[in-house]
């Protein structure tokens, strides 16, 4: 009985770091989506929004099973319930590479991105990417050295969004309003993936070490 | 022992209730911020965000506390782990909160939102509050019907958010780059919170119809 628990409790580990590899993949293809004018990744990330919510709604009950059935005390109640929030996290970065890649579909065949805004784009997205993949690392292998290197990411994608709205705000921008609008809110998308992405981490460092994680504005 | 356990359990639906309450007053003050220009109305928003993280802190400790000394089931474990779900939204609505009335105070003394936009961002703002307090309702006395109402004020909400963007992308549009972003995130954030109430709402509507919330984009 205890054995198949922990069994399970794994099994919710294992749908958790799936789900995060799902949403890597969303990033990914909406970034392609975006500087690519790829309808066919568009339309991808659009559509496969529906697995990320079953994989929530799967994972969130049964994490709420166990919590029912096994009524565990201690470190396996505070990593349901992390895994209860990670999954609401994972959830709305799904949601918001449905929004960049539905900014990209409103404009294709054009791209959205305006050349000389492409290079920060760009790496925004790898920047938002790979916070999400050092987030699935953590997640795997409670990794807690991973979530400094995801803090140090962090960091770079403020620099990167400071520098877009000083673009967007500078005498050489002749790319309308509209653009600038995109542009504005494309950041603000993967900055919220990236600040996600610290969220989980600090979920784990939590777990890990029972140092409370900060909340942040 | 168990009066005691129910009497925790009302105490922290009674905690969530003034944390909602918080949340509407800094809702609140951002707008009288924006609208106004009131740097005193910002600081109160910004410096209090701090005792509504503190709060959800608290909630959540609590919670935890109730889950792992008390090992409810059924009902009583959906509970809390839906009030574990509404604080993050509610800490959520916090932040975008600051978001707002940190836009309002960069533009200070000036107002930020241009004189033509100020009738629908002001409506925005309002169906944004009303949403909180619908929300509270909904929570504090388990008001399901509230929560239809409340899928009628996020309809206005999007109506609204279309509108904006008409405003902004027309050709009479002549407040430059800088306003059209402030506007656009501005009703990105106003949005939000109401997005964050109806997720709110539809946690409670399953609590007590045991109908399940559709997921959102």
């Amino acid at each position: 009985m205890r054995d198949q628990y922990y069994d399970q409790l794994d099994s919710v580990v294992d749908d958790l770091v799936a789900m995060t590899a799902a949403v890597r993949t969303a990033v990914l293809e909406a970034t392609d989506a975006l500087l690519d004018a790829n309808a066919e990744a568009a339309e991808s990330v659009i559509s496969g929004d529906r697995d990320i919510d079953q994989a929530r709604e799967i994972i969130e009950e049964r994490s709420l099973h166990l919590l029912a059935t096994q009524q565990p005390v201690a470190t396996d109640l505070r990593q349901l319930v992390a895994t209860l929030r990670m999954v609401a996290d994972l959830e709305r970065m799904g949601d918001l590479s449905v929004h960049i890649a539905k900014v990209a579909r409103m404009r294709m065949p054009d791209v959205a991105v305006p050349e000389p805004l492409r290079p920060t784009i760009s790496r925004m997205a790898e920047v938002a990417e790979e916070m999400v993949a050092s987030a699935s690392r953590i997640v795997a292998e409670r990794d807690v050295d991973a979530a400094r290197e995801l803090e140090a990411q962090d960091d770079e994608m403020d620099k990167l969004r400071r520098s877009l709205f000083r673009a967007l705000l500078g005498d050489e921008w002749d790319h309308g309003v509209e653009a600038a609008i995109d542009i504005a809110l494309l950041g603000r998308y993967y900055e919220r993936i990236g600040d996600h992405s610290v969220s989980m981490a600090r979920r784990v460092v939590y777990l890990v070490t029972g140092e409370h994680p900060e909340a942040t504005a």
